[in-house]
């Protein structure tokens, strides 16, 4: 369990001996400086940048035959590289507030409940950090955590975005609304639309899961229910796909105003 | 082939006997009126829309072993409930011009240039309707075609949107700007920001594949390079999620002005 208290970085052992698959993910991560143990390159492929970063940080580089990495694989796609890291740090929540401050920005932040497909997870992060967004939170139980499946779809945006994994979602978001920042759930049936939302301050923007949406009792805990509009027959958008609509409307309220 | 003089919709041989799984899925099959050969669904399942739609449409309904469901499933993922369709019907180019003469409004297309994964082809397809888009437009070759796992991550959308399989991206975008589209594609060195992109007339978007973005030749016949801020490290945005970007900014444009 985490201790508030212990100010490290806090791993979880069911996500220990993360690996990270593909050129983007394995680049961003030896660019970043996070630890990493070992790097295997397919023999035959062309990993002139990646051994470049490996040798600089001194990380061992095997090369092997191709069918080693297809049975190491947890992707299904790994281009001919995969790296061995030590499993993720979680961040503090101070750290994501920290985040915000370092960059002389109002918080925004991404707060996932119970998103299960790593795959939108690691889609969600990518565009977070796109945006320039300072923080995801995920919670401890029934979701997806950041597996080698997240890493890769994060196309690297792991390696930058500060990730708190929450054991009590429902009471992070109080600590959230004590501390000023303003929680917009995103669901179909709002008590705002997508351009009246204002995004210019302190912000976090909740994203419920695939199936069922928000749950009630994170979402009776939301300041606005905030709703993209949606004019055809479908009424729901992918859930990355409706977090990156409102990170990037987040982007132009804070650059260009209403 | 597909013969140009052939106003029937066309089908490709290697998306035949097209299988559609997942609740969502099948309900909008039903609903939309398409084809259906055949609905298998779980014992025990609790399917009652299924069932009344089924029934109202004279589609046979077989009650199976949930173990011949996981083995007849493409996605994984089928939730008790599978249907066989007829493959899915592509559109004429002037089906798309029309859904969107029908609507009264300026077109508005996504062209997908070489989307490999269905899941993102999916997507795209979902956020497009939902956003009120006319049409969809893939290549015929080396992208995803609309499989069963497409249609599944369309979470039905498939259903209403009209998608258009185009033998030649280049010949059609040239097609495309005879008929007054102004064609935009997305990357991230554009000549034109996100909010500066004027898509309230007759728009195409173009957005590239996952590891190469736009082919060259493709990006070489676009009117505008449209680029989303990037504002952290990493430097672009799933190709799902950009389309979503983009497309909802056509949305904003289109509804609220500048």
């Amino acid at each position: 369990m985490h201790n508030p208290k212990d100010k490290k970085p806090y791993r979880d052992a069911d996500e220990e001996n993360t690996q990270l698959e593909g050129r983007n993910a394995v680049t961003e991560l030896l660019r970043s400086g996070q630890a990493c143990d070992k790097v295997f390159i397919a023999q035959g492929a062309r990993m002139g940048e990646i051994l470049t970063l490996a040798k600089a940080r001194g990380v061992p580089v095997v090369q092997c035959d191709r069918r080693k990495l297809d049975a190491m694989s947890q992707t299904g796609n790994h281009q001919g590289v995969i790296a061995q890291a030590a499993a993720h740090a979680y961040a503090e929540l101070d750290d994501l507030f920290r985040n915000a401050e370092q960059k002389g920005e109002p918080p925004l932040f991404v707060i996932c409940d119970g998103i299960a497909d790593p795959h939108n997870l690691g889609a969600i992060i990518r565009s977070a950090e796109t945006a320039g967004a300072h923080g995801v939170i995920i919670p401890k139980r029934r979701a997806a955590g950041l597996t080698a499946v997240a890493a890769r779809a994060s196309a690297g945006a792991l390696a930058y975005m500060p990730v708190h994994k929450a054991v009590n979602l429902s009471a992070l978001i109080d600590t959230l609304k004590e501390r000023g920042v303003w929680v917009f759930g995103a669901e179909a049936d709002g008590n705002v639309g997508l351009y009246e939302a204002d995004f210019a301050g302190p912000t976090a923007i909740v994203i419920g899961s695939e199936g069922e949406g928000i749950s009630r009792l994170i979402r009776e805990k939301c300041d606005f229910i905030v709703s993209i509009p949606m004019r055809g027959k479908v009424n729901s958008l992918n859930a990355s796909n409706a977090a990156a609509v409102l990170l990037f409307e987040a982007v132009r309220r804070r650059t260009r105003g209403k």
